[in-house]
């Protein structure tokens, strides 16, 4: 019997799909054709009956699906470490916004490709953006092959990158018309948070999210300091005014939500609403943890993100999985809280859900999207293997991360970048690092 | 004027050698000759006056002591995600309990073997080491060159390595004099818990503490119910029992200290207890989060400890940093809460003190040990630097060290173990791991 011919033949010691009946495979394989999973099984099986263009077979490798970032702002890795444990609003107004109203197109672009280098080798696929200079993160996105949903992030006042605040809408819509067509790119309406933006722009911006079906990607109930002017304000909750004006729908992440009610929690269940876990950024800022246990028993669905890199300070999902996992248990006082399962399924299926992509992407299953990742399980911390799931969350560091396929396109082999310039990117980095400390010091 | 021998001389473009000063060189090296450093300053300077027999150069270098792990159970790497995610009581009596009951020492010897190539490559120079079968412990530890301060557990009921309990101080004494002039293995006295040692137990191993000059390593305060029991069968906390039986000295390692009042937190300041703390353990088993902030407030020595792989599931120092830096500024709700600096001192100067050997180690000072690290700063996660004590903290990663020298040797070059056969190591505790999950399934 001939083979058939595919474009990508993968094996490895194991495959975690990720899919709904929590298959492990030991000695698996997967196939792709195009863009595409073609087969997903035994490799005695997949090898007897394709034959690849390409091939990855690693011996101690396991196959799962690419992580997803469901909150990032990635151009952000340009002040990775500028300041730290600092009070925020010391922190915002004294480092962030002086040297972000400085920013150019062409800091965005490297600081964005910087950011893509670290979430490929940290094993991210897909992530969601929002940030300043859209247009230059969806170059630099479109350089590197990653999948992405992004936007420019829009407020009440002047942006750095926009000017007035009417221009923002215009920016938008140019994304939009750019991206259309994009396989990898989708651009999302991005309304900054509940304090930044007036109920009129809330609401057009919500509108626009409507007309175009994109997602409607929002900070909200960050922490206390955003109830306490919300309540000051529209005399209500950040999550209570999003409805009042009618904003929460199916299409809506909203990126923290550390301080809802159990109420509210009920509600954002109701309306489809989506959330974005991001604790390593909120534990490092003092924003508190969000009651993610009470959510996903309320059905919402959630998925992970890491935040900017100047508030993390990293945007490595495996760290950040790890903090998930732990954390809810000291916070629940319970060790079963937040199992290691439930964790990698937030940071997959989970997060291709809150970016209503969970048919395309988010597991390993005939049919879907190949974005997949590869990890080198023979090192000493990942040794012996009882249970290859805990080990991805409570052993596994990016830096395990080996081969990395987007699309069906092979975007790291064996750690060395296939679509970006490494070293030419950090020693960019590196000056735009000394023109920010530059412009810090003026 | 000709350059004086010495036997190693490293540089790189950051020397952070954590001493009071806190200084910072840029472009720096560090000259060791036999097992001490002989000279820390600006490359310039030290390459106009030393070469070295060997060389570590690396252009994009951090220099800095090796960390130390004030708690492990490192034979305990065998367990390594066997059983996550359970309650505290059902984890001991299902998993754990039966399979250490049937441990040997061979499974200890090559269990600490991996746990030492896990410390070695993710930046550990020294580690502070309880568990069951310590001569075997010590053994792999005398192999891999690596420096540890090491005991066999006591308790009131047999071992399943000496036996009688009884047995269990002939089995100490032993191990003190094949040690007395160890130049890398320290001894220490080993009471398990205030739980599970009776009153006589825990004063016979002070006195013997006490005649031996030695560290008396015990787990206190771990947990609620910790304290509940200790309530019920003392009618006071953990704390205030080692206090009535004249038990707290400066010679005790006191590893958890989760639930201490402030009270007793200014006891244990006054006694010069010193206190391990590990966080992520105190996460994954949902024991709480130990009061640190107000130790280091009191005057308290903290070092940081990783506890053991089955309770963590790792013993990457540099994710405990992470970790315990954040934590505590969401628990109190500040986020200038032990900062960047004080965190790495924990790891480091403050880890040596906790030990007794901060005359010795903890920082790169010229007469001290040359015991230390050297991490690859050329990296996406690590880009843009403004501050590297920020980097260590809140990106790095155990995978980023690449050299490590202990004693002056180097024990890895280019992340390749020098005394250490990694290979080797791995498939004999995959061959172990098969073993114990035959055990298990019995």
């Amino acid at each position: 019997m001939s083979l058939q011919p595919v474009d990508l033949l993968l094996t490895g010691k194991y495959v975690l799909p990720m899919d709904p009946a929590q298959t492990l495979i030991e000695n698996g394989a997967v196939a792709v054709n195009g863009n595409r999973i073609v087969a997903v099984g035994p490799a005695g099986d997949i090898l007897s009956r394709y034959r690849g263009a390409e091939t990855i077979f690693e011996e101690h490798g396991l196959i799962m699906p690419g992580l997803i970032n469901v909150h990032t702002h990635a151009a952000m890795a340009c002040f990775r470490g500028l300041a730290d444990d600092l009070p925020l609003m010391q922190w915002l107004q004294e480092y962030i916004f002086p040297v972000e109203a400085r920013l150019t197109p062409e800091i965005i672009y490297h600081s964005t490709l910087l950011s893509l280098c670290e979430m490929i080798k940290s094993g991210t696929t897909s992530f969601c953006d929002m940030y300043l200079f859209a247009a230059d993160v969806a170059r630099a996105v479109a350089t590197s092959g990653m999948r992405a949903w992004l936007g420019e992030v829009l407020y009440d006042f002047p942006s750095p990158s926009y000017g007035e605040p009417e221009n923002g809408f215009a920016c938008t819509e140019r994304l939009f018309q750019r991206y259309a067509d994009h396989p990898l790119i989708s651009i999302t309406v991005d309304p900054h948070a509940v304090y930044t933006c007036s109920p009129d722009l809330l609401q057009r911006l919500g509108r626009m999210a409507a007309e175009k079906n994109a997602l409607y990607v929002i900070h909200l109930a960050e922490n206390q300091e955003e109830v306490n002017t919300c309540l000051e304000r529209y005399g209500c909750s950040p999550v209570m005014h999003l409805e009042q004006l009618g904003l929460l729908n199916e299409r809506v992440v909203a990126d923290h939500c550390v301080m809802v009610s159990d109420e509210e929690i009920a509600l954002l269940a109701r309306r489809g609403v989506k959330v974005a876990h991001c604790q390593e950024s909120n534990m490092k800022l003092a924003s508190g943890t969000a009651p993610v246990v009470k959510m996903l028993r309320a059905g919402i669905t959630v998925g992970i993100g890491t935040d900017g890199s100047a508030s993390n300070n990293d945007v490595d999902m495996f760290g950040e999985m790890n903090t998930v996992a732990k954390i809810h248990k000291v916070a629940r006082m319970d060790p079963t809280a937040m199992d290691a399962a439930t964790t990698v399924r937030a940071a997959t299926s989970g997060g291709a859900a809150v970016l209503g992509a969970g048919h395309e992407i988010g597991s390993l299953e005939v049919g879907k999207k190949a974005d997949l990742i590869v990890l080198d399980m023979n090192q000493p911390h990942l040794t012996p293997v009882y249970n290859p799931v805990s080990h991805l969350v409570y052993a596994a560091r990016g830096a395990d991360v080996i081969h990395s396929v987007i699309d069906g396109r092979v975007i790291m082999r064996q750690r060395r970048l296939t679509t970006l310039d490494e070293a030419a990117i950090l020693a960019e980095m590196n000056r735009i690092g000394g023109e920010i400390r530059g412009l810090r010091a003026q």
